[in-house]
């Protein structure tokens, strides 16, 4: 027999843990994301049992980065003032010793914003949530743990690897579901101080409430609405029996 | 026996016909929020029947100011150009005598922010709609109506107060649903010159709207869409039926 | 007999080719609209199959002006960074001979934007859509057919002329509508050279699915994603038996 009956089991469990603190902590997660992924992203994290806050303003941010449990630096549709708020978070959150998450958006498109995203590896993410082409391009060495999403979502970091299967192709018919990710990642991060755990166990919950929210909708319209009523009631057993690996 | 029968009918009716008075007329609403609010304020003006723009660029925002037929000024996120277009407005909204919401959002959590709403209200919005904390830091004094909701909502003002009952647990895990009640107090206001009684039938229809489609959502994710449906078809029936006081 | 019954079934014909080139190529859409906008315009496009970006950062514009395989300019709360965005693309465009859409909102209320609007026409769009207030006072001569939608979509241009039936009520109660169906023409341009036959096809699709979703949805809150999931899913058997000339 394979590893894997045991080891599925374990990051279920594993997940409805993070779940339930994530419910009964409702941590603040600041959000640092492009305008079109944010009504999506503040609406998975309140579903989720957070508390979004996502002010850019680069005179506002010190505050918000001086209390919140998490922050997620997304790089899409990058603009100067967000660019500045991103700039004075990060050493608040690394003096903190609070967790952040990287979000490199098209960085194998936009020479200037691969920069811009390397500058940023020295403040020392948790993680690195992307898709192939960007964690290629963008090449994260260090501690960070890398989330590489996809067909099958794959985690590495502190010389573990997780392959994980499940999600729904509605969910690429659907915009901000990436950066809507990486703020569940970031919200799990706020109660689960093992970055590999906290990458892991929201990609899990995703690949799960995804799939179940495919097989409920009737097109890539209805499928927002269905995945947040269905991550907003993730139970254990449903984790249980479905969560699969790659 | 208690004033609450009488009294109930009475804002139940009051209610249905400022929503008949908005219906009929489509008043323009000039919304200044964040952009995470921005989609659901405007869905939640459209379907109530006004007509929402958006705008917040200090360089257009004279010629909107001077025609909109209410105003929504809503702190959230504030950008400086959002705060630059907010004080270039309001002097325009006091000169034509048209009404004006404020939504300090998080004044409590931030100085900067605190500040800048303490001084929006030398020029008199007829309303601040707030929760208990953010109330509590700003303490309005003056002619506003101050409308605090929560569990309960408490509308005061002018002399007057009044509680109301209802809305629907889910509400707080949606993003913008303060902001887009904010939106529709607004766009009483612009129907109903007194402003105890826009504020007041506006959060009676939100109440009752959200506890309505609070039993017909399957959870958050589709809550938002329950709660248009609902506020778009809602009449005196209803709200007779549905009204209570807090 | 009438030359309808021929005619529409060329145009559903055409539209059904479309849609099918739309989802084997996915081309990239770019898309300079409004905050508002954006999270409908992004979704329409990725259920009709295209590959949106929205960017508009005026130092990352020229990357994407460059890959784009379409363009759409919407003028609504125009900020000042998306204008000078607007004004580095279009140049790109024009050079690529790449495809561009003109969405002129609210030029028959601001002067600042109507001059604007005009001196974007010297780029040459190869579509203008807008209502008929805004198509009026921007008058656009020269080679750009002329989408002016309404209870009859009608499209003008090239010395020809076409009129479109469809649609429903509730479409004018929910936000950004205009300008997704701006974008579904943009997305329409990168797989169609003919710009009317572009335009008059995206304006099909929008009748047919805005039918069909207005009929499956309880209201304006549940509408956006009927539409998008018939879109999705929008067949030439369907288009056939509902497009209806105006």
């Amino acid at each position: 027999m394979d590893r894997a009956p045991d080891e599925v089991r374990l990051w279920a469990e594993r997940t409805a843990a993070c779940l339930s603190r994530l419910r009964a902590e409702a941590p603040q997660v600041h959000v640092l994301t492009s305008t079109v992924a944010q009504p999506l992203s503040a609406n998975l994290l309140l579903a989720a049992g957070a508390r979004p806050s996502m002010s850019a303003e680069p005179g506002e941010i010190d505050a918000f980065a001086e209390r919140t449990q998490a922050l997620v630096v997304n790089l899409g549709m990058l603009e100067a003032s967000r660019r500045e708020a991103v700039v004075r978070a990060l050493p608040i959150l690394e003096r903190r010793g609070v967790a952040w998450v990287l979000d490199p958006v098209k960085v194998d498109r936009s020479p200037a914003r691969l920069a811009f995203a390397r500058s940023l590896l020295d403040h020392q993410p948790a993680v690195v949530r992307a898709n192939a082409a960007e964690m290629a391009a963008l090449a994260p060495a260090g501690a960070a743990v890398r989330a590489t999403t996809g067909e099958i979502d794959h985690i590495a970091g502190d010389g573990r690897t997780l392959d994980l299967a499940g999600g729904h192709p509605l969910m690429a018919h659907v915009t901000a579901m990436g950066c809507a990710g990486t703020g569940l990642i970031a919200a799990f991060l706020a109660v689960e101080p093992d970055a590999f755990t906290a990458a892991a166990c929201a990609l899990l919950a995703l690949a799960v409430a995804g799939e179940i929210a495919g097989e409920k909708a009737g097109g890539p319209g209805s499928f927002p609405a269905a995945f947040l009523d269905v991550l907003h009631a993730l139970d254990g057993d449903t984790l249980a029996r479905r969560a699969r690996l790659g």
